[in-house]
């Protein structure tokens, strides 16, 4: 896009808050929302997106730091809500840009932006840990956390006050009234917080298209009892590592049924060793044993809990269903729970990975069928509640695809948000509330960032496009050498391919196109031979037609001109 | 796969029938079937998949034919179930292969068949045209074509009778009693030959996990008529062009809701039709109108029919939803409703088209939410009831991922086959049933072949995986001319890449590699720069030195010496 389209005004002079959403609105992932005012400027999460299909060896993607960073000096914080990777994934690249900014977090979110940022070698973080019902002022404005249900421990809510009104980010939640913690979402905090009057709500949308009410982490606990009674071998339960709460109720059914736990996988156990710590997670002495020692134990008296719910391929689950996992093997027998859903675009993995555990004999439960897993987003119910209980002048809805976003703000329409006063917006959208209005004034930068290897940002799009178009029908190179004294072409022409032919018959193929060249140069006058580019683009149109001819393929043709 | 793994033992002397699949077990797609005698064999189908994204350029999958071609004296027929893609889109291959070989199905199927074989451009084609009904010789084999209800029309069950027994082959079907042309599944028939015996059954497992029922295709007019009791703009629905019981749904709500038809895209106007030749579709006249003159009509008097429900880019439904359509653009009002669900792997593409559809104005019914699209295969109830209508001695469950085929099995043995009796096979498997036995007997080819361009299977593992290696993190190419007489390096090293830098940025790194390079080069002994392949060596692996430690990316490298 051009740069061109990008205008944000100059602020007012009179007390206002911007709201200015840099990722995480019309897709799932990279989160981030900078919450500005006259003096003072804060991001609530910074999160990261894995690259898509499309994106040829990109490793991850991160948000366009540009409005920050025009306002850098007004920087004074970035606050988490929770420790999601779509939400804690981009700080290291961050702080990298805007190092010293203090990261202000519950005691698990700031765990696992610890064990993030180990990967990333700095120097010290101003780490400050809050607790649910805590201030901290940065300021002009003033954040309070808010206890609120979610598929990790640790998740709140913020609510931001400043000079010009209340922000309300709910962050990812769910309402769950009989959470496995027992502490469900701090309703009489939220109503406060509304009845004290909120200028804007930013609200997760993702689930914002399913009617009803996302079912109680406890019905999962429900289905675990279940597969816990019937299982005659070995239980092999998947999740996400930071589901804590899914963790605790894997444990404590391997209690209640007398079996032994093992961990597998270097991010889980991190996260298992954490949050112990932490209080969040409750773990007996004598149940946890080491993944080596499983096959000491009888089948019926073992759990292991791993991650690879989405089919990644290196984790545990992936790699123990092509038998390529050296602590631990797949027999006949072993029940596989997969605690989770997958991911719109892991479908495929998922399901790899599940046929290829059955071909090895084991039962696979998955899905919500069993209802061995819920989802941590509230439904359509869930959210209609939170809008009653914030009653916000102004509306945005957040994480979401588009289409959940237009959901959502149908919703809050619905509970009386004056359908003018929802914000429907995209990434980089700059909205602008003073005492006298609440709208749209601009647009900033809220594209993506490609970090590829070590290169933060080092990859564009002509860099991808050339990866599509080597991935799609391969490469060829014509290596040629000229006479640049005398205007004449030395030796045979020099044909390589990579992804291009099927090796054993390629042979007579390019020997063809060998002789295609030749007598393609043979034809060029001796002043074209002067001149290299015309050689070039003589032997591109030619290599090309002919390969076409051949096989219907058209690969990247790379003329090299050699004069000596 | 080493091909010393296939063995298929030589066939008895007393009769026998031999069932193999050859695609179709443990993937979606690719659908074939050989049913052999001791002097005959009949092919069930012969579909096509479409590649996954590993699949870098590959057009088509087909089916390894190399069995039918080690027998092809016995070659008698292609029967065809129903006219979709997975079930006929490999017939144009396989014809090409077995010329003249007779293809034998309903009117709607062969003119499906008609229509992709044009594309292929071959002589003419010994097509024979049946009814639900009819039975047709080939040898041995006596096949019944039964009236059976699908997503398609003209889909039937085939009944092979063969010396040793019958083999009921299900096709893709579903119970549907109340179908949209009023003609349940022809029960009598089938129950009258589960009572005569069958010696084995396959069947259709894509929703062996599902419990329950599938909706009738009923279901789907209901949906229709609360959306086009709502919309107040323009309807266009999406939907497999192939799924003529959906667009007659679609044309007879239009009719009852004086809305007039414009069918848009190719495909789809081709298979309108023939159906309507063929008195598959009834559309009244004065129904349809051009797609260019939708423009003059009001919007509440038309519906635009389209396909591009798996968000295909090159749709009509996609061309739309991103204002590339010539001939249609979406305006505010509209209302699309997408008459399918995402088949996995497709979500992702399917969710953008949405979103986009939605940043257009447009209203989007999507899914199964709204009832606006049913399944056309058995769930749990229909598949139970179909085995207590056949009774079979063999049960083989097919059309389906191996977790499905699985499940059918369970489903098979709850309806009393012996547990030693269901066969959870994989492509190539050789089943092999004489008056004695039935059982396994070896495994032939059934793997895949992948088309890419003109190129029937002259592509390779080795071609796809180089490809991969340049889709992550592309290619550099380095060109050094020696003097092969003085055994020197002449002038400067070449270095050029595609696909690994950010242009930009590219020069300084080039030019810092380029002298990293040289001073390699310089380093080269005058004995090794007389082996072309050491000086190779050497550049190679310098240079992925040199890039990884800058950038962290790990190139195609490939060298050229050049001696002059």
């Amino acid at each position: 896009m051009n740069s061109d389209t990008f205008i944000v005004p100059q602020p007012p002079a009179e007390p206002f808050v911007r709201v200015v959403p840099l990722g995480g609105c019309g897709e799932i992932g990279r989160n981030m929302t900078v919450i500005e005012t006259n003096d003072d400027l804060v991001i609530v999460d910074c999160g990261l997106m894995f690259p898509d299909d499309e994106m040829f060896g990109v490793d991850v993607v991160i948000n366009d730091f540009t409005y920050v960073r025009e306002r850098a000096h007004k920087l004074r914080a970035v606050l988490v809500t929770h420790g999601h990777e779509d939400h804690i994934g981009g700080i290291p690249y961050f702080l990298k840009a805007f190092p010293g900014t203090p990261v202000v977090g519950t005691a698990l979110s700031i765990a696992l932006i610890k064990a993030k940022s180990r990967e990333h070698k700095f120097g010290e973080i101003d780490f400050v840990t809050v607790k649910p019902g805590d201030r901290v002022r940065h300021g002009a404005i003033e954040t309070e956390f808010v206890h609120i249900n979610h598929s990790v421990a640790g998740a709140c809510s913020l609510a931001l006050r400043t000079p010009v009104g209340t922000i309300f980010h709910t962050g990812d939640f769910k309402f769950d009234q009989t959470p496995i913690d027992n502490k469900p979402a701090d309703f009489a905090r939220i109503a406060r917080i509304g009845d004290e009057g909120v200028l804007c709500m930013l609200a997760d949308s993702t689930n914002a298209e399913r009617p009803g009410h996302t079912l109680s982490e406890r019905i999962v606990g429900e289905a675990f009892t279940a597969i816990f009674q019937r299982a005659k071998g070995r239980i092999v339960v998947a999740s996400f590592a930071s589901n804590v709460p899914r963790i605790q109720q894997a444990v404590d059914h391997a209690v209640r049924f007398g079996r032994k736990v093992a961990f597998l996988g270097r991010s889980l156990q991190n996260v298992v060793h954490f949050s112990t710590e932490l209080g969040y997670l409750r773990i007996p002495p004598d149940t946890v044993i080491k993944i080596e020692d499983v096959e000491g134990y009888p089948p019926e008296r073992v759990v292991v809990i791993t991650t690879g719910s989405q089919g990644e391929p290196m984790s545990g689950l992936a790699r123990m269903s092509v038998r390529d996992h050296k602590k631990f093997k797949i027999v006949p027998g072993d029940t596989i729970v997969i605690s989770a859903t997958p991911i719109p675009g892991n479908e495929k993995k998922v399901y790899k990975t599940i046929n290829n555990l059955y071909k090895l004999g084991a039962t696979v439960i998955h899905g919500t069928d069993g209802r061995s897993h819920v989802s941590g987003h509230a439904s359509q119910e869930e959210l209609l509640l939170m809008l009653n209980l914030v009653r916000p002048e102004f509306f945005m809805p957040v994480h979401g695809e588009y289409r959940m976003l237009v959901q959502h703000g149908r919703l809050a329409v619905q509970t009386g948000v004056e359908s003018e006063n929802v914000f429907v917006v995209e990434n980089g959208d700059v909205l602008e509330f003073t005492a006298e209005y609440g709208d749209k004034i601009g647009k900033t930068y809220g594209g993506y960032v490609l970090v590829d290897g070590s290169d933060v940002g080092g990859i564009g799009e002509g860099v991808l496009r050339d990866r599509k178009a080597l991935s799609n029908d391969g490469i060829m190179m014509v290596v040629v050498a000229i006479d640049a004294e005398e205007a004449r072409i030395i030796g045979e022409p020099d044909l390589m391919s990579k992804g291009v032919f099927y090796i054993p018959e390629s042979g007579e193929i390019l020997d063809d196109l060998r002789a295609t060249l030749r007598k393609a140069l043979e034809e060029v006058s001796v002043e074209a031979l002067r001149d290299v580019n015309s050689v070039k683009e003589h032997i591109r149109t030619t290599l090309s037609r002919a390969v076409y001819a051949k096989t219907k393929r058209r690969p990247v043709i790379v003329p090299v001109v050699m004069e000596v």
